[in-house]
């Protein structure tokens, strides 16, 4: 997706955006990386940023590649606050074309190739982990009895708002988000 | 996708083809139709199939176009059981490569594409209203007492089938289909 790579200045300055672009990702979320805000932020020419990436998904793509994953990360107290704003932000952004450009090349390329699943299981495996992790805080904390069986809970929390928003381009509600919220287990002062 | 289409005798070959493929398609599910299938079926040889269609996910991609959704039709009594089965086919349909790609085509086609956006929600919908059918019918036949919001309830319910097979590339348990089950109300003898 780069060109000029044999140049070191080319390669320099590829890095550099890189670097940005990866910044304003974990920051902001995914669909604040665009080529404009690159540009500002890394200090280049708009045009630059084109030569190196002609689509907005390629530098995604190579942002979201080995990067940190912008959900769940460092759960807060109260925990079911802090899950409900998690949720929103993973529906609104999953709700942007880039954003889901990106989501579904994952889940698309990586069922003929290998080395697109390894990133796909890696992200995926970032979410499960950290949920389950932000729901044995909550359970430590008293602030949550979970449900007999958790197995599986990653995706019946997140399941939902992905179906909800790549596949039937619809807004997730509220509401949807405190019924997710609600089957994990009895929250106190919920 | 098709060639020969000047040809009225390939044409109607293509035609039959496709005809067959559909037949398939919905009783059997997705994931039967194969190049071979489809040429033993319909009585003519595999190039046949493969000068019209090339790779397998083009021959199933103009089988899903304008077709019938092989998913939830005509619920039978008990529904849970019925329920169960339905859900359980599609898990497994979309656990293999060549489902999940058409699914995925058709969910990432659509972010650009609006007639891509058009099949998908076509399909998404019909989902989403059978489901919604075979519900009503368990709760007139006493066999359910629905929760009291079922709205979103597809996408609880499809929800986490699909991120579990197409993102965690993960089996779904039976345990998980219980638990879905159960979250759609209270059901009598469940």
């Amino acid at each position: 997706m780069s060109t000029g790579s044999s140049d070191p200045r080319a390669a320099r300055s590829r890095d550099i955006m890189l670097a940005t672009a990866r910044a304003v990702m974990l920051s902001e979320g995914p669909a604040a990386v665009t080529h404009q805000r690159v540009a500002q932020q890394a200090g280049v020419g708009r045009a630059t940023v084109y030569r190196h990436w002609a689509r907005p998904e390629q530098l995604l793509l190579d942002v979201m590649v080995g990067a940190d994953l912008p959900f769940f990360r460092s759960p807060t107290r109260p925990v079911r606050a802090w899950l409900r704003r998690e949720l929103r932000r993973l529906a609104d952004q999953l709700a942007t074309p880039e954003v889901a450009a990106i989501a579904f090349t994952l889940v698309q390329g990586a069922i003929w190739d290998r080395a697109i699943a390894k990133e796909r299981d890696r992200f995926v495996s970032t979410i499960s982990d950290r949920l389950v992790a932000a729901l044995d805080l909550a359970t430590r904390a008293g602030e949550l009895t979970p449900s007999d069986d958790l197995s599986g809970v990653e995706s019946r929390v997140v399941g939902p708002i992905v179906y909800r928003t790549a596949l039937e381009a619809a807004p997730v509600p509220d509401q949807l988000l405190e019924e997710l919220l609600d089957s994990v287990g009895r929250w106190r002062h919920s």
